[in-house]
């Protein structure tokens, strides 16, 4: 089976760069995933991207060096089952607010008996290769993300789940719930304390740390705060922020 | 019949500012169409865009401030009528080498007896208005690419066109026509001259000088030499440099 | 933010005239958003339609006069949040049966503390502004669907959910709960007394109080008994008539 | 091979009643089918139907009674063979205007020695049968859209060319090419004396003519003028006046 | 309504054979259901098929002699709700693994009284026919799909479930799920057993016994066994059979 | 620039074999272009498959060893840039009947100054690489079908054109062309002469010669007579023979 290459960067300690997809469209997914990005997301929970078209997104990563992954739409077995016969590498599920959401993500990940995945692999094994089931429950990443004050509170005990293989922070979600406005990167308060105690809880039991940035600057500074995973901004803000300064520039 | 607002910032000498649309997907399109543009224009030449997604952009675009344009695949009178239907304000045609071929371009576009589009303006009407046929012919703008030796070397037979509103110059293909790389802004040699000379004569007849930038700064560039429509570099490639430059801040 | 124009009808007690979208077509979406009504509903439960279907039809309907509306295949917060994120300024859930399905509801549409949306408006800020985090709690209307026993049973608890802003009924479902054939228009009996008695009650509490209807006559008639939000027919079925119509007409 | 029910409709002197399908979507396209007539027309001129699209309306339609029509957007043969061998029973061809086009028409639809279409018909074979090949070219029917004022002066000459079917009559455009508003049923003046004319002359040579409507009541008028095959309205515009019906009644 | 032609064959004791379709191609389902089967699976857990795609594939079905069914992704009643008013004649649901599972899988495909199905079945009445509702609690088929260890256990409990019409076995699940390696047609041990012990028991109380073949011969020695339903191979792994073959032999 | 394995293998004198891919679908494309192929052409003349399905299916093929093709729908230049500009590495072109056509395919395939190919390879450098406009020229395959009795009379006019690289024969055209049924593998008589001619002539002159045949034994016996490059039978075929086989061996 083709090594999931994120497990070697974490291994390496090596940072990994992970591009957002949530723009609909198979060829930005191909032309973003060739600028030299580890990993590439296909966000389908809030993404605008149906599952015809995430299909049509996996296999336009699978001829770039990005390892594809998934944010399904929730915690929700058969779908995320779906995402990873039809290619994905990982999956980063929105919403794990405890223990036993998080056991019920790796169980919908893992082959029995380390889970209750449904075995089909359709592309699965034309990305992963014939020896997939071998090896599936090896490779594939299984990311929880904490964004909610129950998450954060059961944030232990989620990291505690056999076959977790790390967590990812939506900075947004955390701070609403903590009742603050959507803030990537809040400089202080309880917060950016947060986020600085999630990874630090995960990076203490050897687990990968991963979080949402703005762009890339703060990504950069993600990375030397010490988490092994960024993002550094989606493709739909990018793009308008591109288009919006090419306009402003235009007009000068 | 809504007004084709491109019209009046030619008259009133003010630049027009055009998004450039090759990604195939219709939320991006909407998410660009929103920032600031005075044109969007669906590229069905280079862009990865088939009739349904093209149509779907037209949609998205309807909703923004942009006015829809297209660029179909080459002067193939039926697609253009296609375009136009689907609800395209105007036509921005490759490869227009001869005055005949501007003549085909813009009968396309006009109902006789102006010229020989076919009535049935299905969600021409739905944006422009129920009165779409008594004005579409004054509202819908006629652009032709001048981008080859021959073209250019017809300008002025082409400029004299009856209808044709104006032109748009692609300097990539200019560029390869006379034996050049492709370059969106060469500083000085023949193509420049050639560009320079394209602008001034469609000037001179008052009609619309567009042309095809590398980015905003080309863009302003081009405005400040006079040119009335300018388009600040493609979404593709935007979104490339936008992603590649997020990667690399982010392993700084 | 863009306000929520069905807010003010029902503000100042003027009937709100709903399309309902079951053909998977955005062109048809948008085409029948411009005929007059003040809110189109994208069908997701009883339509033809997935979810890459569904934003192009909210994106036709988003550049006509007609509010955006959804409904979702059922109770899912994941979804709900979907077409949330994807431009819908509604949700009209279906099997609405108890209190705490209601709340579950109103969560789903409300980012904390009054529910537990997730953060990415991605469509929604390009339909409703950039504050649209500011406001989206306020102008999002949430209807539930009563149509079971038991929802009939709970309807004065479900009427008391904080952050509900009506109900709508789908008398075939309901007539069929009740043990009779789905029959839109009742004219007495059990049927008919419960959609009066869900009507009154919802008017008590000022609420909006929304209801599927046959076809235009029978909306009037809906109106004209109290109703805020009427439903004149399904497209499919208005089309099917009309063209079945059309045959027998030139068969003449 | 499956016979061509419009073949002998017209043997036995029927009208045959033909449905306009403009709606991209194969949900609207099989309930129409079903409807009562007998063909269905996918307009790829003036309808908002890409070619990936179409083949999901003609297999939509191949469940129903309706014989499969294809309009292309043009006389353009590749396209034409690509919707026959997607399984489409016959063409309807626009913008036929001299004997040349006529026959370059037939050409494109017949198998030599008869013509030059090239040989693999994908989804007619599934339509039609094994023994496809050995009867398409008498199966397969072959229209040209008179509506042009050339058209209407070769009209002798386009009739007499060998394997075309019929005609059939597109009063707008024909109006606006005889310097008129385009009115389907014009009641006198000469756009209603060419109609009845290409009827007449049609007639007289044993060919099937046909004609575009503005609704069932018009259908009927033409059917009692002689027409073989008529089209009782659009499907866009059939929906549209009965969404906007249903609004109007439900706002009484 | 349209008999659903798999219960007269179980009722004559005829086997039934199936075609299992997870490539997302309504022209290879349309294909593929012309071959001979007496029904065609539209497998949307493990296949690569989102909901748009699963709409037109039950179209190019039911343009077939073939019965169209689906495999849901999951028990997931809005899911299965959708599939069957989009026309699926049947469902064969993953993961049944308790009496209440059957009874919920059950109540979604059946309408009031005898389950909670909602009313709206959009191409279930243009595929049925008008008088749909009157039959389809009779004619539509429910199986379930036993492949967990529990599920094994619940045999009995899950056969007795009111309305539930057979089972369908998932050989590779359930040897997963027993702690073997996924293997159609294990010759003997325990999943042998067990499969051979659900068909017994199911043949027992009357109902369809069903099951996943690797191929043509497979599927003959289920029959041969007793099975009443038997699926030949999946189309993705036929055709990759037949293609890899076809290189193969060209090298030669 | 990835380098045209096609153009090595010829070198080496070592067959190519090409898959056919008919079925829209990216999954079946992927999955067939796994199976050993050297080539994959994606049919989008005779195929069921439009430019969206076709820029998916390209993306398929991109992630697999086998170098993706096209056969356009016809001698079109504006169709044939944009298949290259989506990434196809070459072109299969039908109906070559002259020494004009091929010049004229020839020339949609080149850039200035050797054709007049427009600039924008959008995906082709995604695929191919950032100095693809260097090597394009070089690398893109170029073959004419000669399937007509014209073609085979101008066949050495043809195989002079400056850029060729070959061709390729359609048997089943060029029978019916020659006054036969089509078949793929005629044992002898003017068709098999004329197929045998084609190939010599090519070898004769360095070009590559290719042939679709009916399966894998066909093209080990073209390979044998000397072919360079050979189709094993289309997708769709294959599939309908195994799908059909499994039937029959199912009902044993």
């Amino acid at each position: 089976m083709r090594p999931n290459a994120l497990r070697r960067l974490k291994a390496e300690d090596k940072p990994i760069v992970n591009a957002w997809l949530s723009i609909g469209a198979a060829y930005a997914a191909e032309a973003i995933a060739h600028q030299g990005f580890d990993a590439a997301t296909i966000d389908c929970q809030h993404g605008m991207i149906g599952f015809d078209t995430a299909i049509a997104m996996l296999q336009a990563v699978s001829s770039t060096p990005a390892i594809p992954l998934v944010r399904p739409s929730g915690l929700n077995a058969a779908e995320i089952m779906r995402f990873l016969d039809a290619g994905s590498y990982g999956i980063i599920c929105p919403m794990i607010s405890t223990a036993e959401d998080a056991a019920r993500l790796v169980a919908a990940c893992r082959y029995p008996p380390a889970g209750d995945r449904s075995f089909g692999p359709a592309r699965g094994m034309l990305y992963g290769g014939a020896d997939y089931l071998d090896h599936a429950n090896d490779e594939i990443l299984v990311l929880a993300m904490i964004e909610t004050r129950q998450g954060l509170a059961n944030l232990d005990a989620i990291l505690a789940v056999e076959g977790l293989d790390g967590i990812y922070v939506g900075p947004n979600d955390l701070g609403l719930a903590l009742g603050h406005r959507p803030l990537n990167e809040p400089e202080s308060g309880p917060v950016a304390e947060a986020i600085e105690l999630v990874r630090a809880r995960t990076d203490e039991v050897g687990l990968i740390s991963g979080i949402f940035c703005s762009n890339g600057e703060a990504a950069s500074m993600r990375i030397a705060q010490g988490f092994d995973l960024v993002t550094p901004g989606n493709d739909a803000a990018l793009l308008r922020v591109a288009m919006a300064s090419a306009v402003k520039q235009a007009r000068q």
